[in-house]
């Protein structure tokens, strides 16, 4: 088997990548470790830029977005008893987006299929070959038979996890890390959310994020200890723990409901360094992982692939190398900088358990000046609806 | 002896305090247990933000001021070898100035000589009585004799280690502290800068600033390991040094001479909370200290006596309570955003030995994001220039 680009993985980054590829009559094969169901089944956050639904407008699979999104003008922060708003139009002009990563999967996986672009889910035992050489390939199996797929070019979109960055040796790659001494525990409820605009709150008692899928679909979050069990968590202990973090009126507000899902997650940054080894690129979470507080993972993965796909076009169909060269220095400058929100967001919002005082009243007065500055309310706010490309 | 305020300090807090009163018509004796010319040899830092400058403008403190100081409309970053601008005017309508606080000092000293107000110099054993009771009074001895000043008031202005805030009981205070694991080396030379405005480094090398008192006499800095000896460090050593942490051009303009002065500070965080005990307020430096980088140590010694002095007239004029109550939590709200502010720059641009790589990039990003984005300019400057009162 043949193609331009090997895709690795179908998560939202690989497939549109294939979907902007495709547009411009570039050939891609994706290779999916786990099932079409599988994919389907994983709940991801989803505030999205405006540049991600930019991109996703590019393509043609935004038409369901726009119906069943919820466009956002503003969102608040809970701190000192009292919501203070950050009017995300007023200070950029712009909006974000609110639309379930599953959902967004599923559309832009019905709009490859219908595009007729092959994607071989369950492929097994991926290995990533000769990517520094002229020759690349992918071998893989499926249903017990070997195959190779042979390329110019790797596209790694397979998460953290995957093979693509687990491929490259060690000491081609400078990797950066920080872990943070908490995670969120997160429910999935079906009842209207409290606000009709996400609420980050970050009082003493530690985060907590209310937020939503649908008008009728809600999804909560508390900062929690990374030893904590799920199993420890009823339904009513979290809602508890929610509204004692929410000031009253909000907590008044709360519709609890039985949980659809409960989670606990750890929070990490992550960036591996160059984003690029020959021919082979990464991009997404193959590459970087932000903590989920600036709601950047699926966007940055979003940037990355529009970077990719333009240097991938200017070589196919303008022969130029300028853009595969210069793809990791574009895509790291975005990258870092959202990195940077988000640790910045994480740790303003968050109570780290080995902080003295003097940082939780820093933590304060950032976020007393924060509500009182309008240059540093549009800073959140431009940062929050995404930095140009 | 009886005077209306009793101000411990003749450093710029409680000059400027005791001219605010004597403009007003409110008595003050200053106790101060060094002599003139031990105050006058002390060499600090001073970038005026314009909130100083109109109040020394209202006590009639500012004709050198104007005259010798310069004006600075905004200054420098640099850092990826290259100097990006800080544009203070166009960010914010405003600017800082440059002068001295040895300079300040003596015009406030002799303005209050010229206003007939007692400043008693070397005042020893100076101790605080009663201030939580109706009859306020100092006791101290001058020239060996003993001494009593009976008041209404005790203005605490005598510095971090002064006898102010010794006299409270621990248990009534609260400390908030933050120490840095690095110090500034720093240099006077009488040489012309090296920039007419100020620029502050941020190299992978290390911290350095350069600054100066006027246009023939220059002021640099550079970050220095806590355990560093002034004495291993030779003229040459720290030219040296400061030009490694400069870009090309830079350093290639840097002019060097003999020091006139070399020394090491520590750098440090510090508040005690509140600044008010029944009739003893706390000014300046006894209630905090900032790290020197955001240069707010003297405005935030201006914007407490500003808030002091104008609940004072009103206790004294309008016979109104309210301004003293409202006193410590006015005074600290101020103080805890320039110390969220003077932590802020101090982490971004020093060179944290502990630190891992991960935060070494947040740094950079956020140095990158700043000077990309005029929001994240404009609060940098207004910050800088001072936030409103």
């Amino acid at each position: 088997m043949r193609t331009q680009v090997a895709i690795i993985g179908s998560g939202p980054a690989g497939l549109l990548l294939g979907q902007l590829l495709h547009k411009a009559g570039i050939d891609s094969v994706i290779l999916e470790r786990r099932s079409r169901d599988y994919v389907l089944s994983r709940i991801r956050a989803g505030v999205l830029e405006d540049g991600t639904v930019s991109l996703l407008d590019a393509v043609g699979a935004s038409a369901r977005l726009h119906a069943e999104g919820l466009p956002h003008d503003g969102f608040e922060l809970l701190f000192g008893g009292r919501r203070h708003r950050i009017d995300l139009q007023r200070l950029t002009g712009r909006r974000v987006t609110i639309y379930g990563q599953t959902e967004l999967t599923r559309d832009l996986m019905d709009l490859r299929a219908a595009s007729g672009a092959t994607t071989i889910f369950e492929a097994e035992d991926v290995a990533l070959h000769d990517f520094d050489g002229g020759k690349p390939h992918v071998t893989f199996s499926k249903g017990g038979t070997a195959q190779r797929l042979d390329c110019d070019f790797i596209a790694g979109c397979d998460g953290y996890h995957g093979v693509s960055r687990a491929s490259v040796p060690a000491d081609a790659m400078q990797l950066f890390e920080r872990t943070y001494p908490f995670g969120w525990l997160g429910i999935l409820a079906d009842v209207p959310p409290v606000s009709h605009e996400l609420v980050y709150a970050g009082d003493d008692s530690g985060f907590a994020l209310c937020s939503m899928r649908s008008p009728s679909r809600s999804r909560y979050y508390v900062q929690c200890g990374l030893d904590e069990d799920v199993a420890n968590w009823s339904d009513e202990r979290f809602w508890d723990e929610l509204r004692r973090r929410l000031d009253p009126a909000t907590a008044e507000a709360l519709v609890t409901g039985p949980s659809i899902e409960k989670s606990i997650a750890p929070l990490r940054s992550f960036v591996a360094e160059p984003m690029r080894f020959g021919r082979l690129f990464l991009a997404g979470d193959a590459a970087h992982i932000v903590p989920p507080t600036g709601a950047k993972g699926l966007n940055l993965a979003a940037s990355d692939v529009h970077y990719l796909s333009q240097a991938l076009i200017e070589y196919f169909n303008e022969r130029s190398q300028a853009g595969i060269d210069a793809y990791s220095a574009r895509a790291l400058a975005r990258v870092w900088k959202a990195e940077r929100f988000s640790w910045w967001l994480t740790s303003l919002m968050h109570h780290f358990p080995q902080d003295n005082p003097f940082i939780r009243r820093i933590q304060r007065a950032e976020l007393d000046y924060l509500v009182s500055s309008d240059h540093a309310m549009a800073a959140l706010a431009e940062n929050y609806v995404g930095l140009p490309y």
